[in-house]
């Protein structure tokens, strides 16, 4: 068998990176020829996973079909999050949390989906289905990913089955879950030599809602002030994205990962939907989000609601 | 939890009927408060497996919005082999061996397919994951969908994984496998008293190949001279169904399970296409297909690659 390129995510975060490297991992002990990749550089969060462990970051691609005809998707399956010719590739498996869409194979694939908070989560119980030993720090890399789409299991998207693996994944990687998992997320909030384009953007996505076009970004910090102190380059910058890109309005919701708060700063109109959304008012474009910490649960559907 | 139903494809086949109650009752012992029911009346292979192991046929539904909005979706994902009202209901669940096609959601689910033989492989292993105890008439339910799905073992389809579920099922459902499956694929056979629309249609398909519209059925049979005995009448059928549907070619596959072989009778034109296809010659619209017994993978890609 010629080798299977295996990847999570376009922009990817540290489940998307290190889903690929225990999926390889996994489809290796199998007798699978697999290679894990990235579609992007890691973040901060993500490097110190990896130097944590001492495992190498996985080589950027951008496309696959140069160097392979099979891939397995981890951590994604709409075709826009994905290498830009994957249309042009077969895909052989899949293990992801997310909903289903822009998905289609002309043949018969594994997939495994799980509502669960974090893709490794679902690889822990696959490594256990076949009998497969994980190496320390290979689970200390899905741990980092199950602490970082859960914040340390205080976003509404975790489940028990996250909270369960993580710790049977601290046990054998030999770290303490909550002092490497405070770490982890720390290292991920030095913002300070990040452009205000990499603060709104970095992890940006575009959502149309009504007629309105929004684009919601948002950033981990253990200290929103420090954030917010840089509010008027902030907003001149998501001014210009707004004009650029023909966004309605810019959120960019800064979470404070210590006390599980957020902070959302608005730039564009109508800025009225954005208070009745969460019940709020804004004082000099900012209101405080108590308790929100999910963009996907928590911001998302509440905004679409009031723009519906 | 309000009830949720779990069904397989329209027309369905031993493996959408039993795959939906074997699923069923995995979820009835995990807590969850499902239904099987079916999108069609069972065939008589199906009726002689229930029959054999005492066990209900499920009602059957057309819509499932009128009594719940949520799915669990067993040996099929494509919408258009679904229930008509697929798209207002929430799919939680689905378990599959077919290609990912024709298939959204907006929130995410429990996705788990496998290209395996059957779907009720993939669910006996489901049973083993959560240690759930197989009951005898469940498993015999599972061992009959293997069966059909891989004409005890001799379609291409089927797996070295399919097999060691079929022995394993057979014996918590203490039958002769052999004998057993025999028995029933032979149940299934009975042609004599079915209309020729019954029989070119009953398991027919839609293919657009190339420029031109393909309808390919297949019979199952232990005497493919009885099938053949009605030729005129099956063609007659076939030419009408043609103009009505604007096929340009009606191919009917009779297959002998015994033999594992078949013979396609063909209405329709370019039937050149079709001798190239399979390196035959027609002869009064009838070639002899050595060593064919799947649609999927020893008729349908042929016929593609031919008309393309």
């Amino acid at each position: 068998m010629s080798k299977v390129l295996v990847f999570g995510h376009q922009n990817p975060d540290t489940d998307a990176i290190t889903s690929a490297i225990s999926f390889a991992y996994l489809q290796n002990q199998l007798g699978v020829n697999a290679e894990a990749v990235a579609l992007g550089n890691v973040n901060e969060e993500t490097a110190y996973a990896l130097n944590y462990f001492n495992v190498e970051a996985p080589r950027v691609i951008e496309t696959a079909g140069s160097e392979t005809t099979q891939v397995m998707l981890v951590d994604h399956n709409e075709a826009q999050q994905s290498v830009s010719d994957i249309k042009e590739l077969e895909v052989v498996a899949v293990v992801d949390h997310h909903r289903i869409a822009n998905f289609e194979t002309a043949n018969p694939l594994f997939y495994r989906a799980e509502p669960v908070g974090c893709t490794n989560t679902i690889i822990l119980k696959m490594y256990k289905e076949h009998g497969i030993t994980i190496p320390k720090e290979i689970a200390g890399l899905m741990l980092s990913a199950i602490v970082s789409d859960s914040l340390l299991f205080k976003s509404p998207t975790c489940t028990e089955e996250d909270v369960k693996a993580a710790k049977e994944l601290a046990t054998i990687a030999d770290v303490d879950l909550d002092t490497y998992g405070l770490d982890m997320l720390k290292a991920g909030t030095n913002l300070s030599d990040k452009t205000a384009l990499q603060l709104i953007d970095g992890d940006a996505k575009t959502f149309p809602m009504g007629d309105k076009n929004l684009r919601i970004g948002q950033v981990n910090t253990v200290d929103v002030q420090d954030v917010l102190s840089r509010q008027a380059e902030l907003e001149e910058e998501m001014a210009k994205q707004n004009e650029a890109n023909s966004f309605d309005m810019f959120v960019l919701v800064v979470t404070n990962i210590l006390d599980s708060d957020s902070v959302a700063l608005v730039v564009g109109e109508p800025k009225e939907k954005l208070e009745e959304a969460f019940n709020v008012t804004l004082e000099n474009n900012v209101a405080f989000l108590e308790g929100v910490v999910s963009r996907k649960k928590q911001v998302v559907p509440q905004l679409t609601k009031a723009f519906s």
